[in-house]
């Protein structure tokens, strides 16, 4: 169905019409000029925002509208973990192109509300417009979190503990194999084309006829034994399981972040803000068995995919020296190095125990290179 | 400058540098995954968002960079007024091609922290990154209000008084302009370029210097005596003014929202959400001088354009009956007319007493014709 035949209000009636707001805090959601909530005296409210764009951030190619609407919801929620906050309100701004149908617009939106119904989240409000060409998603999230339980940026101390969860550079790996893969398609598909073009000026019939079965069965690429890094790429999850055993556990991190544009970048943002140095060791940095075979596979280093790669989503926190035990004992945690004087700068140690300087390339979008993410 | 040059943590941190937040309510701002607020238990927080897309919402042909991050600010505080909240912070995300130089997004900053400035706003954070076409601008507000002060679109009760602040159609009429002084500019380019061309071929030298220079110094539309419509089109103010007014008068509103999309659009949300129906009269709808003439000019219906026209931001409000008096004596607010029954519909009343139903014609950026504003 073409979304001029419901227009903006229709659209929004639609996509909208079955959500129920589960939290207290949200007193009014979707139908008014704002949303309306309600933080009591005792919570700070946490506030983030992410812009996500058609060819930037994403590519429909190999993305499912239902992925993509669950990812984009994810890494703002991320966000709000990342202050050791619980998120409970998101708004939705979406600007589609005529390209787009209704039942594109409805996968997004499920996809969305799925992340919302998982994290116990609140869709609130938005703005649904259109744009000459392509997609662009905007997500505001919501959080709420006691004063005394926040986790910025700049509380790193010196002899702190660095730590990070789950696994690192599988969700760049995924990338790589979605990229490969259309690559390889896109070539057979011109390749097929082209033989297509001269079956068709030799008038040569037969040929013609095998050459369009094998181009309408063309097979889409074999993914097996690779999921979960295809899943890194287009499922990611927020920790929230990090934040609540971090609570259960009595550790109140110095500092937090979640990483998005690879560890490397986001270490040097908390070094920098905290006015301190870091060591980190390669040995110690977690890594999944499909990541390690794939970079190996595409001759890449696996540690430069660890350091460099972004969209893991994991959390990137550090502790005071002395909750070592308590956090050696977390579940998809490990201690990866420490805080400096930052005098002594941010370095990785190699395995043969050499010292490299940190660098913050990561991901950046407003690089000349932006259309693929760098290592 | 290119903005490759600064990368996307050298552009924000440049944009940001000078951001000192002025509320008691943030508690940090830009720099961290999320800006932590803080309300007390007794305020309510409003949450608004926009999505501006390139070529739809703007034309920056004819909209300097300042006006358009003042303007793209300005709607969202709008909405925020509009359920008699009073606006804290806002959130910034853009997206930016790589046309665009650092003194462009600087440009748009600075109108984005003039209008901050004037309504005592803090910048709380945001994201910046890039497109493959085109400029994005997403902003977010939030707010404050007390939970008896807020006013909903769905509290409009029959016998209620229809009251507008400031005048309708003045932006309308402001674009219409604009679009035509663009058209004729275009067209006398594409001219002088054609007969540059004939010359060109024909070798005629001293006509191609001739043409040349004027090109060069083709005059730019000369808008004198139509300053008033393109400050209501290019820089629209929210309507503070009146929610001061209206609290300084004792007066709640049973219902209210901003006009960005026209005045008969946003009256039948109000009925539509209130299961009311209105009565507005047409002699009563507020108009400026200018717009009428402009109207006339272009051979259009000034109460269409007052009806449909979008973007004044101009407050529509219901009061009780019995608030005739007060509302009357409100500087820059005129009484309408009045809400009924939803059986009687949504009507306006002719200088000639006859009735139309009203109809939503307002600008409908989903819409197949949806590159301009139509009436």
């Amino acid at each position: 169905m073409e979304i001029a035949e419901l227009g903006e209000f229709g659209l929004i009636e639609r996509l909208t019409k079955d959500i129920k707001p589960e939290n207290g805090s949200t007193i009014r959601g979707v139908g008014d000029d704002c949303a309306v909530l309600q933080y009591t005296g005792e919570r700070r409210v946490l506030v983030t925002t992410d812009l996500l764009m058609e060819g930037v951030h994403f590519d429909l190619q190999y993305t499912p509208f239902k992925h993509l609407g669950y990812k984009s919801v994810m890494v703002n929620l991320s966000d709000i973990y990342a202050m050791m906050g619980t998120p409970r309100q998101i708004t939705v701004s979406l600007a589609v192109s005529k390209r787009f149908s209704v039942e594109d617009i409805e996968a997004l939106y499920s996809g969305m509300l799925l992340a919302c119904q998982e994290h116990h989240v609140d869709l609130v409000g938005g703005d649904t417009t259109s744009s000459l060409t392509g997609l662009a998603i905007s997500i505001t999230a919501i959080g709420e979190a006691r004063p005394m339980d926040i986790a910025y940026r700049d509380g790193a101390k010196p002899t702190d503990l660095i730590c990070v969860s789950g696994n690192l550079g599988a969700a760049y790996m995924g990338l790589q194999l979605l990229e490969r893969e259309k690559a390889v398609y896109t070539s057979q598909v011109n390749e097929l084309k082209r033989q297509i073009k001269e079956a068709e000026n030799n008038g040569d019939s037969q040929k013609l006829s095998t050459l369009n079965s094998q181009l309408s069965t063309l097979s889409q690429p074999d993914f097996s034994g690779r999921e979960y890094l295809l899943e890194r790429q287009l499922k990611p999850e927020a920790r929230r399981d990090i934040v609540e055993a971090l609570n259960k556990a009595g550790i109140r991190p110095t500092s937090m972040m979640d990483i998005s544009d690879g560890l490397s970048s986001e270490l040097m943002h908390i070094c920098k803000q905290s006015n301190t140095g870091c060591r980190i060791y390669e040995e110690r940095i977690p890594l999944d068995y499909q990541t390690a075979v794939m970079a190996e596979e595409l001759n890449m280093n696996v540690t430069t995919c660890a350091l460099n790669g972004g969209e893991d989503y994991e959390l990137l926190f550090t502790v005071p020296l002395t909750m070592n035990d308590q956090v050696s004992q977390l579940e998809d945690v490990k201690v990866i190095g420490y805080i400096t004087e930052p005098s002594l700068g941010c370095a990785l140690i190699t395995r043969d125990g050499q010292e490299f300087e940190l660098k913050a390339q990561g991901w950046n979008p407003l690089s000349s290179e932006s259309s693929s993410k760098l290592v």
